[in-house]
């Protein structure tokens, strides 16, 4: 006997959870649909060569990597044990699961760069692994909700992004959060100006903190990764910014006026912030904050972040824009912009504040027919039957148990109304129509019944 | 630079293959609601004690294995080495990708079997994963569409398969099909009655070829598997059946006789066939088949598959009773009923007899608006801004190209309208509706846009 327990750091979605989901993807779907975006899935396997040097170092090691199948083992040899794991998995396993929905959609857009129209816009909505060490909130396996642009490196992109977000957060009734925006031109802009240049990487990581472990900390982290004093005293604006955006970009030209790419990216910035305001988005949510940096390494100039203010969780949404993507598979100097949605932190934030609408119903079952057995199944069979050709979602209960037992059934389910059929009401034609919230029963024929079950 | 390329045996489904198997999906959906099936979701990723032994040695064979995390080769000696690929796996992998749905549907319902209602009806839709050598047709990933009854042993499970199936097919416009229909408690009378009890699986694997390979060969097969001649003259009338199943069940129960168990199986074909036509299925397309084997060895009772008949292709959907799945992870005594479709199958029958609805659209934009740059930028994108709010899909062409360009991406996608916004059309607070199929156009505004656009 097989003890049935779930792998480490993945769940099981049961029916109340899923018709829950399936509501948050509806509504993410609709939006990026009616912003013109089109759908695509790529494998969840994928070659190694395709994955691995594409999330740093630590990535390639959260990668799930797969046995080759067959006689996988057949030339490792004893020398090769000495080597340790992190070279023989070269020899035993070339393919893994994917990570994001972002390095696949690059090669999938190198592989067809020749029938794709460009711009290409494109949505996924699929599960990705990484082998985390699970806890509260992060799991091995979980869904990405992504809608990227490649191949054009207008702004309005980034500006329809932001109009997506309100649009997606509007639609699920989230209605407290704010879309934080950076751009990697002005951390490279500061690095330069604080005569750090090169060292951005470093800057990201520590300034990244400023919020969780304030500028004091950020400092003594910026010494251990050998920024001079003189560094830091010039980096002092950014522990200075205002809540004002446009009067920080005011700032930021000001100090980065010998950065000719910083200057870039604040330009870039004003212009996201025009280009959002002429889109007309109702009560704009969006915060200019220097200290956002996100970990991966391939973004070149936004970079977004969307955190939910009511209830204390990570970051909602984040993505950015990418230069070089499709660059590491062959094709250069194409630009994308795109946004991840997590829907694991969106499902918890809609359960937490109760965002979800009352009308989801557990079921889409509308009436259960009873059954009692072989005097009454063939009508109860052919009203079921008559029913489904209404189209009434309708289900027929299969064993002719004790009446109390269907009712609790049908209760247990959330099905909303129970269809009695007995021999008095096959004499009658009529047949009893129970309201399983209201308690309310109604004696209808075949007509009535189709109606009141039609609304 | 990384060579891009697919793992083999996996495909990515861009836009337009999307929009088609969505398609598909949807209706399978509807369907298997209108039933009064929940839906529910497992990971991909699954336990090596709950997928080995549940699908043969070959099944074992065929489970994609995934490395342990971090340092897994840190206990594997040289000795190890020594014991060949089927036992080194154990020592470096505990986890796997799932098979197929039903094994971790069973995990599932152990798990939770306190919480759900029983009968408990779900539906399933999700990739699994084998790996098989890849050829046409057949993939190392694949989407599978389950719905199983687990938690009773009624027939009218049987039968609402029965009717589902011909619901799904006629959304799906495949008229020509046949749902064959056997039951292991058939087979297993046969093998009594011809003196070979206990050889069911060598009997079912020969005479599962009869449509492939004709009764001769199936007769020596049955010779090298052991059977007498005594054996294969006493099992002359599966040979003799007629294309009447009715009759067919009355030559059977005469031949079956002796057999309580074969007896049970006629039986029960007899009451699904009749609550079947209780159901008012439209044209019912039900065939018993007494050669229908299928591989997976848990089918107890029922047995079904179904096949497309105007291509030629192999079953598209197949399933069964099951009496004892639940039981290898403790929960015996537990009775299920299954049907799974298989999307890829589908999909190419569909293909093949054009048989996708014309009106599925490549994209869901409805209509493009032009982008000629600054002086019309802010229009362009108030316009784009306006026809969403009035739930009309609509994009933006992000950069201010040529005309010519514009309209080519607009064609390329599919987008079925252009809305031209130059100087003269802001002038005139009139815009250019270009239809793109019929190549009409229309000064409009901003009123009669929507409307236009709005049907």
């Amino acid at each position: 006997m097989s003890k049935p327990g779930l792998a480490r750091g993945t769940r099981d979605f049961g029916p109340e959870i899923m018709i829950k989901r399936n509501f948050i993807f509806e509504q993410i779907r609709k939006v990026y649909q009616k912003f013109g975006f089109l759908p695509l899935e790529t494998p969840a396997i994928e070659n190694l060569s395709v994955l691995m040097g594409k999330y740093g170092d630590e990535g390639d090691q959260l990668l799930f990597k797969i046995l080759n199948s067959g006689d996988f083992a057949k030339d490792l040899t004893p020398d090769d044990l000495s080597l340790g794991s992190k070279e023989i998995f070269k020899k035993i396993s070339d393919k893994g699961l994917k990570y994001d929905l972002t390095v696949p959609f690059a090669r999938f857009v190198v592989m067809n760069r020749h029938s794709l129209a460009f711009p290409f816009k494109r949505y996924q909505i699929q599960p990705v692994w990484r082998a985390d060490r699970p806890q509260k909130g992060r799991y091995r396996e979980f869904y990405q909700c992504d809608a990227d642009v490649i191949g054009t490196n207008s702004l309005i992109c980034e500006a329809e992004i932001i109009a997506m977000l309100h649009e997606v957060f509007s639609l699920l009734k989230i209605k407290n959060f704010v879309i934080k925006i950076n751009n990697r031109k002005i951390l490279a802009g500061i690095t330069e100006t604080i005569g750090a240049k090169g060292k951005e990487t470093d800057l990201c990581v520590a300034i990244d903190k400023i919020d969780k472990i304030g500028a004091d900390k950020v400092k003594e982290e910026l010494i251990e990764r050998g920024f001079s004093d003189n560094n830091i005293a010039l980096l002092q604006p950014i522990f200075d910014f205002s809540n004002d955006s446009r009067l920080n970009f005011e700032k930021l030209r000001n100090w980065l006026q010998n950065s000719q790419t910083g200057l870039e990216g604040v330009s870039e910035l004003e212009t996201v912030w025009d280009l959002s305001s002429d889109l007309n988005i109702e009560n704009l949510k969006i915060e200019f904050d220097p200290s956002l940096a996100r970990g991966l390494s391939y973004y070149t100039g936004a970079i977004f972040e969307v955190k939910a203010l009511d209830v204390s969780i990570g970051s909602i949404s984040g993505g950015g824009r990418y230069d070089n993507l499709t660059g590491t598979f062959g094709m250069p100097d194409v630009s994308g912009v795109g946004i991840s949605l997590g829907v694991d932190r969106i499902f918890d934030v809609m359960e937490e504040l109760e965002l979800f609408p009352k009308e989801l119903k557990q079921t889409s079952t509308k009436v259960m027919v009873t059954n009692f057995g072989k005097e009454t199944l063939k009508t109860s069979l052919k009203l079921t039957s008559i029913l489904r050709e209404n189209q009434i979602n309708a289900e027929i209960y299969p064993d002719a148990s004790k009446m109390k037992k269907q009712f609790e059934y049908a209760d247990k389910k959330g099905i909303p109304f129970v269809l009695i059929v007995g021999p008095e009401e096959i004499e009658q034609s009529k047949f009893q129509l129970k309201n399983m919230e209201t308690g309310e029963q109604n004696m209808l024929d075949v007509e009535h019944l189709i109606k009141t079950l039609n609304v």
